[in-house]
């Protein structure tokens, strides 16, 4: 299997706007090795981010890959076949001014950043779990291992360049727990190739990524993608084995929550041959809603339905069940 | 065990403002009938709400019940015992301008209303199912029966009296699939007596109440109060087994989510013995956040740590655990 | 002309609830005075709101007042003769976790509040100034004085009693510049008498209420009233000889402004006896948009279109230029 | 007089991504033509804009040009010196799902978008007015002509490449009446050369561009840049000879009055001298607050303070002025 390392000129700072660096295949596995959020530059609990950490050189992703065949109006499934942290810890940190429960660059306000701090997380791979340990108390928890993507993307419409910190429509820093190993990812592709890439992986996350940071780690990553040829896809949707799912990223919060809702609707509509207001109460009462992050420029809500009430419908041809085989 | 019926002198449709139609025991489990959220005045999917229902008599609360020895400054803990539908079936319904996926009379746009359209759910009470059946179509999708209270709240602080469609830091009609059996709501009295109501029983609701109605249905409810003496609580907290929760109840969807993980952050600082900045770290990768409604004059989101986190620390002195023995 | 005072008995910290103190009628001016928010209870700078303020007293208002003649479904037309501070300064502060530029207990975060101060204003109503006084400088800078009203309500609908400090439907803590003398305020009749009751005195105030607190001070106040029979209004609007204009009243502040343009769409449509399409565009050119508060419960902005461009058109049959007259 | 003309060659749809068209000299200034939204596309009420424009060639820009001097870290300040129709009439419009008072792409519902509509305004140059025309009515009603430009920005930071429909910190779609003639505008630059680039003309706009769409026409624009050198710039900044002025650009709205206010209070402390409280107290009385565009991706709120209220301060030494004088 293809191998790709995160070498200085394999990874990027933005969707968009830089050449592929290799060319893959539908239906055939890859293997890459991503960066954690910091660029690797957080070694202790000493290193402040923001004294490490350069801006615009933030959560660099791995790639962009050119997908064979993948066109514009198509849509890209990037299947996640395995992820495996590639560090014996992760860290996580507040960060000035940046996170759910501080006043942000957008959320002003006049009063000074929460104090930075840095935390370790001993990562063990055997029993699957990562070690909170608090700074000012001896307090040690275990939390379990759930590895999980931030950010994975395409280049944006429209020609524009998205620094990898957001997400939108074209995928991106979507941070939310569900992109995890046997997750199929949909993203509509905007240009030739699609130019897939990804980073940004979380050792566990908790619903919000409240302080702006996860267990951030170096992961390697399996992935197989598949292009639906002359399907789009308007916002991204993901899919496992036991639910269809669309993501809506916005501000304010409600709008996400919309946009994925809306979405889901509209899915299940097509799915189950239903008009839209029998698909609306359907989604009311079996959908669910998952927080993705509400820190990042664009916030993330993920809609859900589990697919034992869809009767066997399958999305885009049945892409998920053909990607799981690997 | 004494049992309140919802008769027109028993029920209420504001919280605050209207005298207890009865006196509670802190440790003695009563039981009440709530009317759904129509009063029972949609009998069948041709009753269209806004035509048999007429503002403010919706959503009717039964009480309020006075508990002994509660007073302003304590904290009233509401244990959930049983919850049982108590008719054969429920009803979800859009109704114009309210609901998640359209304007509403706040986020007003010039469009004209979705149809109005009323679903009929059977409840089967043996296998634990609620039936959807489409409107216009042959489609019927048995959803599991997972019975809640949609609003249970106090008198507000300040002299206010609340309609009850209005959650906010009373409890009120927060919608959160949460509130079920085996959960304890705690809520800050603010007035002698406390002044408990609940009411608006959901056979099933997803996540944010996407329509604006649940699956409503008349339900049999048997609680247990206590009185958490000189603690107050600002935001509605909620506990089960498993779980230590807090909720916020704002607009924007994002000030909803900052309120309950602060709420939750404090918490956990204050049982661990933690400093904020770690309990926000604990909380960011550990917490979960679950929707509420996003239909609502206010929306929720429940903020929620698993208490095997927390080392066995105690909320509220094991309240929750002495309420679940009953 | 009768005059009423703000005794402990004539002021009210809620709209609905309380019982009328006086009787007025249409067109019969009358005169009260008004409290500043604080009670009177800052009397230099060093007195600060959060030690000599107890919740929920604050923001008292005068009255209620029961209008003759006013029924639900009625609009109460309530017309500002005079406004005249009654005391030779104001004050303005910051208050712990009150304002736009801070978080808030809504907009809640791990911040401690800002420092809580106090600022002075010298009124000179000869040269109808207001001083600005830097606390740490010298600088010292006149301001126009600008006196306005910041609450005017009437008992909210639905049986609901709200604290004089929320804005909504029924009025109440709008704190718009714009209520100053010569203007109409509409509001829609929910109770026998409506239940009219004013405060909040500012001597002026900036666009948004940004720290939270305007120049507060007492003042006397001259109102004329009218009862526009079986014409119901679902917000507030306001008149000068210059604009019709609509408030909207909600949170996030886009549901305001959506509100606010909404309905004067709507009222213009009305009006002129344009289709809804052409009264948008109308208003999307000609309309203007002003903030009111940005730190309250709701937040306010108050959609506006001249009259010039309305050919003579008149609001609730005149009731304007028919107040104006006293 | 050196003068761009908008062909091909000479217009972008994005901000960044496009190598300078020319390069300009601080202090000479310059003249161009811009294109309206349309990029002429509609020429008649019959031409729909969703049939004769097409995604992502909407809103062109005339530029870039390359700012001789501009480097990364200073501050550009563009100047506009004459703003004139160069057409008899502009145009407005509905356009599905966009504007204000409607469901959008974000603000989802399920509803069906408003009628598509297309208003035609004819520009008398000499009486200053643009005339009004009901589609559905006789009605006709003259606005006063009041040339802006909606879009002028800047290559963003971080290697980000904008749809010129998006306004954020690099200016762009900000769509605010105050970017007219005689007034300055201040950016960060981000990149050499700062490549700055302007486009739709509005003959005149109301607060918000409630409907999404402007009286939209092609302008004859002059400009005269300078560069304060090693000044940076978060936020827009605008200042004519009567104010000083900071724009908030982000969802929710009331994030965008927070970033503007905020701000304007650190420039006011910074020109007077002022501690952050004393010039947060200075800006609540004295600042005022223009909502700018309230349907873009971003929303603008532009926060403002008389200069007569800061003592003869300058800000950027001087450099309005200096540009004022041509």
């Amino acid at each position: 299997m293809t191998r790709y390392e995160p070498t200085p000129d394999s990874i990027s700072y933005t969707f968009g706007g830089k050449p592929a660096i290799a060319r893959v295949k539908p239906g055939e596995p890859f293997e890459l090795r991503t960066l954690d959020c910091y660029g690797g530059a957080v070694r202790d609990v000493t290193d402040l981010p923001s004294e490490v950490c350069t801006f615009p050189y933030l959560n660099p992703v791995t790639g962009p890959f050119h997908v064979e065949g993948a066109e514009p109006g198509d849509t890209l499934a990037v299947h996640v076949l395995e992820l495996t942290p590639a560090a014996p810890y992760g860290f996580s940190s507040t960060f000035p001014h940046f996170g759910a429960l501080t006043s942000t660059a957008h959320t002003a306000t006049l009063q000074p950043p929460l104090e930075e701090r840095v935390w370790r997380y001993d990562v063990d791979l055997r029993n699957k779990t990562v070690r909170y340990a608090a700074r000012n108390s001896g307090l040690v928890v275990d939390l379990p291992l759930a590895p999980m993507l931030g950010t994975a993307g395409v280049a944006p419409a429209g020609g524009e360049v998205r620094a990898t910190l957001v997400p939108d429509a074209h995928g991106g820093n979507m941070d939310t727990p569900l992109l995890g190993a046997a997750t199929t990812l949909y993203l509509g592709v905007n240009v030739p190739g699609a130019l897939l890439a990804v980073g940004d992986g979380h050792a566990r996350q908790g619903d919000g990524e409240a302080c702006g940071v996860a267990v951030e780690i170096a992961m390697d990553v399996t992935l197989v993608v598949d292009v639906i040829k002359g399907v789009p896809t308007q916002w991204p949707r993901l899919e496992t084995d036991a639910a269809l799912m669309s993501a809506g990223v916005a501000r304010p919060l409600e709008d996400a929550y919309r946009i994925g809702q809306v979405d889901l609707v509209a899915h299940v509509a097509d799915l189950l041959g239903l008009d839209t207001l029998d698909a609306y109460q359907l989604v009311s009462q079996a959908g669910t809603s998952a927080v993705g992050n509400v820190c990042d420029p664009n916030y993330v809500m993920v809609a859900s339905i589990a697919k034992q009430y869809l009767g066997g419908a399958e999305a885009y041809g049945g892409a998920h069940a053909r990607l799981r085989r690997g």
